[in-house]
């Protein structure tokens, strides 16, 4: 899997780690167990116990800590075992490997590269269930197809006329014009405007209109997009560039998204989507929700299936379009930070 | 996989290809889409985007095109791209492979070979659906099981009196006797009499009759077996040769069976039968199917369990008997077949 | 798979094996057929036909023979071909390979190792389902693990305060102190004495009693086990070494368990248990089984998910602790006794 490690990747949503109530993930191939302890702590261990590898997932919290139901192991939430029941020492190596956790934007974030890295300045802005100013909805997806087909699916839009022909509606043109895509600090954005028109499927006019949409694609693999429809001539006014987006009339939502590669041929995606409050009332979200769910199923189906096609196919060669200007940025991106990962860690053995 | 390539293959029946409907095969591991355009030409194409590995067997016909539902490339029926939306330009190596594609006798036929040396006298004569002389039903088998096993059963009649003793019905006097084998043109020719016998389940007598049955079993895995019922002394009459069939009193039928490998452990197994209109009417072909579909049930069964047998017996050898004569001609035939075949293109590169 | 051969493998409970009904069975990845022929008499045939490499537990038994019923040939119960449908004569390498199989304690055992080495006397000293003294139920679960881990999980009894805090119920100071533990002819004697108890859910007491649990865990992975619940002031008469069991007052019982290596990483675990006549009737032993039953299954939780975590962890390192002294010298003594059977083997050779 050559995927960037010092990042922050998305491992749950915050309701979805209870207290008390250790939760299993593998996010890298790297199986891991999340809990939230009494006191409200969240710590991301190894999920296997020195001792005879049993999965500490099946574990109890005691307080802060998690011990082992095998043969009862405790394991200090810095990974540290503190208790082995019927032995009065502890080998100084009895311990797992503990992860960088935080929880913002509704979100479990965990650094998977060296914990001495972590920055959380890193973690994508992503747009929380919370928000005061949108009404979102969210779910989550697992796939049976590594990490990196998904990303190119959300890095190239031109999908949106095929794949979606019956959710998210994109007509013809929006696969036969091109969109504007250009890198930003770790990630790509694409922008683009459509002009006189009268909206898609998720976001109607009565009248033509100018809309706008504008998504960053974030290392390791996360999708923060928002627009908004415009007074019609507003593209040509912008230039074709950014609007200011408090000026949009009607149509400002929110998406966040995140792919998170569990094992080399596994993935969980998750996302949230929904309205600006000024724009729309949980009756959107709920249509919005409804598209969404047809719509990643489409997306499921067929990625899931490009997988079966690429495992049967050794050696095929992909044959890049235009429209993988997005897909080739961002691939070279994660190239380049994994490959001066591997350097550091040479320079540093 | 040690299979013959230029050979026709039975993809489908007929009437599973509808029209402007994408059908997804795989033979010989190589996955195909079949398509029937709007004119009813039939194409077989490599089901795999040149573009991102999409499987194209997802994607919509247009016209005798066909478009990839992922991007929208669009592929003629040859294979080639003719349309890649938002690009002007069309690389010359944007195409995937097509397979020349016959239909006859109601099954559909794909050259696995190399396409200039596709040659349709080679399609084994079975007798369709709609052929005036016979009333028929048809189906199909999965196998997960290699197609050899399931050729070598076919070859080997003597597997009667055990697999089928509760269905077909043969006594033990038919595996204690030999038939007579002989190669011929592409396969092999199984002849037998049984004299003076009330016949098997699937065609009693109420007096003593002498019965013959013949089949031919032809490169790459279909068997063609007719016979019937004639007066006792019929046999010693012709010498036990070949009788003329439309001396036959009774229990003519025809059945036509084919064995696709779709990839090296899995198999699809097509077959029909019925009786000749002179000697029985729908309802003796229901019985026929009935009889049928109980006895390749029972094959099944035993050709499976053996391929895991196989699977977890690595090296282990095979004893031949005095009723592997078919089984050994055939299987040298092939080896010989795509021995030369891989010389030929040896000679070729 | 490194596992002792030369031992008695339990393949089956005795009323598994019915007669004239082959039953298939792998043991160390070897498929087996046993059959009870027409006299009563057990046999034990590798499950592989030497014609084609058909299942003989598909077969049909002829007496006490049996026949395989994909092209006919029979097998006497010493393994040899004795008829080849259609064929005089039988080549003298037509045979396959039979094994030692014994009857008894309502157990059917299987010799892996070389017939001639064979001895009946290492045949564990299980308690059948018949045993005058003892009143039995029993049961058997599959694993998706390998033996070893069961058996380990066996040779570790401090488990049953975390894995079995809910059914077995053994409170915290049965982990945090140690057993006695010595190694015995072909396996190790565990006991342990717990003083001043009102015991466990499986044996209470209504006044505090001493409670004595002593089992034997022999070569390939049989645990026998049996105690009982004596005056307060036994353990420290009898210096907390063996006590005599008739002088038990309460709560006495056996428990025979076998765990069987299916394949590398299958394994099927027999168990029966229930009290002494003198100490419980047929509702103790439902009792007793009920718990069982749940105890079990909690092992089968863990240890399953314990193999799949070592499945992921390549080259992962365990670290023993003071509870694995039977685990260690159970883990040597197999290494000793399957180096030593690879030794004779060399010499032999």
């Amino acid at each position: 899997m050559n995927y960037v490690r010092n990042a922050w990747y998305v491992a749950a949503w915050s309701s979805e780690i209870e207290g008390m109530k250790p939760f299993a993930i593998t996010i890298l191939g790297e199986p891991i167990v999340i809990y939230r302890g009494e006191s409200g702590r969240l710590a991301a261990l190894e999920d296997r116990c020195v001792h005879r590898l049993a999965p500490l997932s099946l574990g109890r919290c005691e307080g802060d800590r998690l011990r082992c139901m095998y043969h009862g192991l405790l394991y200090a939430p810095e990974g540290k075992v503190v208790e082995i029941p019927g032995q009065q020492q502890i080998p100084p190596r009895a311990a797992v490997r503990s992860y960088p956790i935080v929880e913002r934007h509704s979100w479990v974030w965990i650094w998977m590269g060296a914990a001495e890295a972590a920055d959380e300045t890193l973690i994508p802005p992503a747009v929380g269930l919370d928000h005061p100013d949108f009404i979102l909805g969210h779910g989550q997806l697992d796939y049976e197809a590594e990490a990196r087909l998904i990303n190119d699916n959300l890095l190239d839009f031109s999908h949106l006329t095929y794949v979606h022909a019956e959710s998210f509606g994109a007509g013809e043109e929006f696969a036969s014009t091109q969109a504007k895509i250009e890198p930003v600090e770790r990630g790509i954005r694409y922008q683009r405007w459509i002009e006189n028109s009268l909206g898609s499927s998720s976001r109607k006019s009565a009248t033509p209109m100018d809309s706008y949409m504008v998504y960053d694609f974030l290392i390791p693999g996360v999708l923060l997009m928002t627009g908004g429809v415009f007074p019609l001539g507003t593209a040509a006014e912008c230039g074709y560039g950014t609007p200011d987006l408090s000026h949009a009339v009607s149509g400002t939502t929110f998406t966040s998204q995140a792919v998170t590669p569990l094992t080399a041929k596994t993935s969980r995606y998750f996302f949230s989507w929904g309205p600006h409050r000024d724009h729309g009332d949980e009756a959107v979200r709920d249509i919005l929700m409804g598209i969404a769910g047809k719509a990643f199923a489409e997306d499921k189906v067929m990625i899931e299936a490009q997988q079966r096609v690429i495992d049967r196919s050794p050696g095929a060669q992909i044959m890049p379009t235009a429209h993988d200007k997005g897909v080739t940025l961002f691939n070279r991106l994660i190239e380049k930070l994994s490959r001066e990962e591997r350097e550091r860690v040479g320079i540093a053995a």
